[in-house]
């Protein structure tokens, strides 16, 4: 039987600011990426966060950022590699003791925002990350982008990968994300969302702009939660998956 | 052999400010209560502190304070339980993730500042600590101000505990701090202060200021060094008691 | 003609997290209490706000606060004066800069959340707040609780002052509001709080909770933007005002 | 007569936290660049600084930098140009608030760090900051680096400017500023920096590194003041102008 993970970003809100739908993506993925709080996200919300998720049976993954509440760590940050380190190593801590607290284990880490995309490509900061991987528990799964240089460097440095590809976003030939820029990057149909990303459980491909299939070897599917539309492409993707007999099922 | 502890706040520098001279200090003390980035530290900064803990064998604790770095967690705040029992297990979590990475580990809680001194009587911030280091870690060991009756409440909810006295206080009859607002109240000479903390390692008391001898049971005498003065004392009390043959060795 | 002025709380989002609806109800109220950065607010949005509010004529003012983002606001904090004054002082300033860049100017301040309380009736960080307004510009009127000391402070130190009632709170014979502990403290019915704010408007009275009528001198009514429901309700008071006869008008 | 400005930064200090001699530098500089809390500086230290200027008739600039504490705004930040301008406006309107507290008025706005660098060569960025000062006060100047674009850029704008060197780095013969990470970049010999300046202030020229005389306009001198040697160099500059016949003499 086919698996395939499906994530999606929680533990997001900031004390009297709510963001997302935890309650509803809780029972629709099988892992949460959870704030750690320099994004994103206060004590008391990610340790909420973290009980519905051990409710659920749902593995949880520190989202780790750039210090920067006020950009939402977007903002890309040159920051230096010390920093870089220990900060991602504070993140991970912080959220494992939340996690102890409620009674479950952090099993992965996914750089949110402009840090996600920095180290797909930045090999400085990519190997501060991973640096404070190895640094804090060695055990912890390093989500990075299907096709991304980063998968090698963590690889090399010994550390687990889980490569994700983005249900909503077209891709070129080549099985890369299509910029945000050009037109057509982001899709808004959850029923060709959910049969795309059937296939690419199915058979490792994802039609690409020009219509040839592109390989992408994934083995998680990022969606979204931040309003009702993204909950309802979310749940689409499950129910497509599950119904074609692709089991959902965390991969860290 | 006599022995007891010696203990002192560290990682309080952030960012380019600096505060302390911890290399001083971790000569001198066997116990180093690390900040945790609430009321001070930054990531790099104190992941440098833990590792020159190791390097020394000195022993850590997580020094966890309310969110109030321009305060430098020295107000009093009127922070819901829930808050606070999340924040101090993301502080302590935080901490252990950098302690890992400096390879060592945290042994103790010690509330910093204001939040040391509200629940040295305040039952419902207190109980939010205690419950904060039971969900996280219930081998941690809870500093509280010796006579206090932080120490029957932590001992009643399972925790350990380790008294403290202050070096450079004045004591009532009682036992109890002398206020900061009455005239005397902080000592300035190192070898009086060294003298009395002889005293409180080998007799169990320490001269009031009445000139009786006040019963206080601590297992660490805290010391400053935040700045040359007060580095130079703490070095007294612990030549003073080395020389008479008190062990300065860590509690936790 | 009989006037009254409607304040509500705006530009409380926080760079990704959105909060109330401003743009309804810049076109209810006549006066708009403005984050300034410390409770809530970016730059950005604050700016935003500011232009908005412009375009629309309403008055705006400071809604200063404790610097506490985490807590909203409502946690009390025991800051010293002079941190308050300068605190104060700064957050003003901010909003002027910001106001002038908008094309209009801050005619009034009104302390926020646990900050607003507790100059109600402390007169320490009372004087404080007072200190910073006359500091930067005396001709800023302060909003004060109707009923409470902070009135006679304030005017005794030169300010004028605007006082407000809450439209969806109870109020006690002696024309204070009732404690929020208490049941029925808060009002969810909006025709029947728009009865009772046009009764306030027309004959200074509010029905107590007792049914006497407890007199209330008010310049302002504040009312809540944070839900649907709140909007409709501060509408409904707006349009019951209006339909008496009673102008909604700026104090400040 | 000829006459030049010094200016430095002041009112970086933080809380608990000290940084450099206000006092000292204040008895040096004509013109003080004042933290305004983004990457430095609470309200209350800052407010302490601004009084102790006018106290002393220094002239006062708002040290505008990017929100960012733990890295004093030294780290280079992808900011969005309406982020940017907002929190220009409010960290100047900040200023001005205290400025008025203080007694006197902000003159000039001057960058901070990495703000600094990149607006120098960087053209969205230096737009959005010149649309800031245009928008709260078209009277403020802008330091600039002197022989750097963002003069013309200014200028263009309508805004005046003030450009300035370094007193302690090294120059290229084209009269720009040596890289830090060539060797020689800072110079550390008082006697030397001060003689170089005193060319700079009498003929407009800079002895660079290949021994050449690079040509340098400059309405001021840029001295440090963050640590004893620091002030000691500023000293020694003044004292060479004013032994010269340079008087020392606010820009703004």
């Amino acid at each position: 039987m086919k698996t395939i993970d499906l994530n999606s970003d929680l533990g997001e809100s900031l004390g009297a600011w709510k963001m997302g739908d935890d309650a509803a993506m809780l029972d629709i993925v099988s892992s949460a990426n959870v704030a750690c709080g320099y994004h994103a996200g206060d004590p008391a919300g990610i340790l909420a966060t973290l009980e519905a998720a051990r409710r659920r049976g749902v593995t949880v993954g520190a989202h780790v950022a750039y210090p920067d509440l006020l950009g939402f760590g977007r903002r890309n940050m040159d920051i230096a590699s010390a920093d870089l380190t220990a900060g991602v190593i504070y993140q991970i801590g912080a959220l494992q003791g939340l996690a102890r607290a409620a009674g479950l284990a952090v099993r992965y880490v996914k750089p949110h925002g402009a840090l996600y995309n920095t180290i797909a490509h930045d090999k400085r900061q990519a190997m501060a990350v991973i640096a404070a991987i190895r640094a804090i528990d060695t055990s912890l799964t390093l989500v990075v982008l299907a096709g991304s240089p980063l998968a090698a460097w963590a690889a090399d440095a010994g550390l687990r990968t889980m490569a994700e590809a983005f249900a909503d976003r077209a891709y070129t030939p080549q099985g890369t994300l299509l910029s945000r820029r050009e037109p057509g990057a982001v899709l808004h149909d959850p029923g060709l969302v959910a049969r795309r990303m059937l296939r690419l459980a199915e058979e490792g491909v994802i039609e690409a702009v020009d219509g040839s299939l592109a390989p992408v070897v994934a083995d998680s599917i990022c969606v979204h939660g931040d309003s009702p539309d993204a909950v309802a492409m979310a749940r689409a993707v499950r129910d497509t998956l599950q119904q074609a007999g692709v089991a959902v099922r965390a991969f860290a």
